[in-house]
C-alpha cells in the first residue's frame, strides 16, 4: 500500500535550517562515512555510514513521487527537474512560475490535499515523500501523513525554521523505528490512526 | 570526575509540557512497563520497560544533586523536600520563600551559576542533573553542561514549553547513546569542547 511520509533533517531543537536557511552542522551526516549513495542528479553526492546508507536507500527506492513547497522549489531552483530522489515532483503553488515548461517532469497545484492526491497517483503504487516544512505541517493537521520521519542531528541550533509549527493541536505517533546513524538518529514515527 | 547533565522528557515538537503545563501523552513512558523503578518519594511510583529501567536507575544513581528553576520548585511544592531522585536540590530564585524552613534540605541561590557550583559541592564527586528548561537553557550558554539527555516522546504537541530556547547560538553536540524505551526513545549527547 502506497504510504505517504515525512522525512527531515531536525536539529535536536527542532530545527531544519537556520534563520538564514543555511543547514551547516545538520547535514554534517549527509559526508559522515564513506558509503557511496547514488543519487539522480549528478551534481549531488553522499557519502554516509553504513547504517545511514541503509535508510536512505530504503527512502529513495520506496518513494515514487515528491511533494514541495513552493519556498523550496526556488531555493533549489526545481532542483533542475532531477530530485536526487529521482522521482517527479509536485509542487504545492498559488502561482505556478511563468516558465513552467522547464521543468517537464514537475507538477504545479493549488493546496496540499491536491498535492498528495496527485503525487499519489503519479507515484503509481510507491510511497509520496513530503519535502518540506509547510507541507508536512499542512498534510500533518489534514490527516494526510502516514509517517513521520526524522533524521535528528546532534546539534542544536537556538533558532531557525522549525520542522514542525503551526499544527492544529497534539498528533500522537507510535513507537519508532531508530537506527543510529553517525551525526544523525533516523527515527520513523508510524502516525496514530 | 562529576558531570553536569540535563534530563528532560521531551515531544518530538521540542516541549516539555504543553501550554498549561500538561504532561498528558509526553510522560506516558513513566507508566509504559511493569518494571517498578523506586522513587525516594513514595508519593511517586513508576513502572516502566525494562530498557527505560535500566535508563532511570543509571540517571538516579549517578545523580548527587539536582538544580531546579522557581517556577518547578513552585509546582512541585518543593517536592515536599524530598525528590523522587533523592538529592539535595538547589533552586534559582532571586527571591527565597519567606517560610523557606519546610525545606531543610533545599538551598537557594540567585543565579545558574553558583547554583551548579553549589549542587557540585553538595553532590560531593556524583553528577549534578539540571531540571527546569530554564536553568538547562542558562547553563548551556555559559558552557557549564557536559551532557544533555532528552526521553524524546512519540507526540507532537503543537505548542508548548520548549526544553530549549533562548540559547545564545548553537551548541555542537557529540553523537548520543540511544536506548529505545516504550513510549520514549532515549538520548544521551555530550556537549563537544
Amino acid at each position: 500500500m502506497s504510504k505517504v511520509f515525512t522525512h527531515m533533517t531536525m536539529s535536536l531543537d527542532g530545527f531544519i535550517a537556520d534563520p538564514d536557511d543555511g543547514i551547516e552542522d545538520i547535514f554534517d551526516w549527509y559526508g559522515a562515512g564513506d558509503v557511496s549513495v547514488p543519487s539522480a542528479n549528478e551534481g549531488v553526492s553522499l557519502t554516509v555510514d553504513e547504517a545511514s546508507a541503509a535508510v536512505l536507500r530504503d527512502l529513495i527506492e520506496s518513494a515514487g513521487a515528491l511533494v514541495s513547497g513552493r519556498r523550496l522549489f526556488d531555493i533549489t531552483d526545481g532542483w533542475g527537474d532531477n530530485h536526487p530522489m529521482g522521482v517527479p515532483v509536485v509542487v504545492v503553488t498559488h502561482r505556478p512560475p511563468d516558465d513552467a515548461d522547464r521543468w517537464p517532469r514537475t507538477t504545479f497545484v493549488g493546496d496540499v490535499g491536491t498535492a498528495i492526491e496527485r503525487a499519489t497517483e503519479i507515484a503509481g503504487g510507491k510511497d509520496v515523500t513530503v519535502a518540506s516544512a509547510s507541507v508536512a505541517q499542512q498534510a500533518l493537521t489534514l490527516g494526510l501523513v502516514d509517517e513521520v520521519c526524522v533524521s535528528l542531528a546532534p546539534v542544536l541550533l537556538g533558532a531557525g525554521i522549525p520542522y514542525f509549527a503551526n499544527l492544529d493541536g497534539r498528533h500522537l505517533l507510535e513507537d519508532p523505528t531508530v537506527v543510529q546513524g553517525r551525526r544523525a538518529v533516523h527515527l520513523r514515527y508510524p502516525v496514530r490512526r
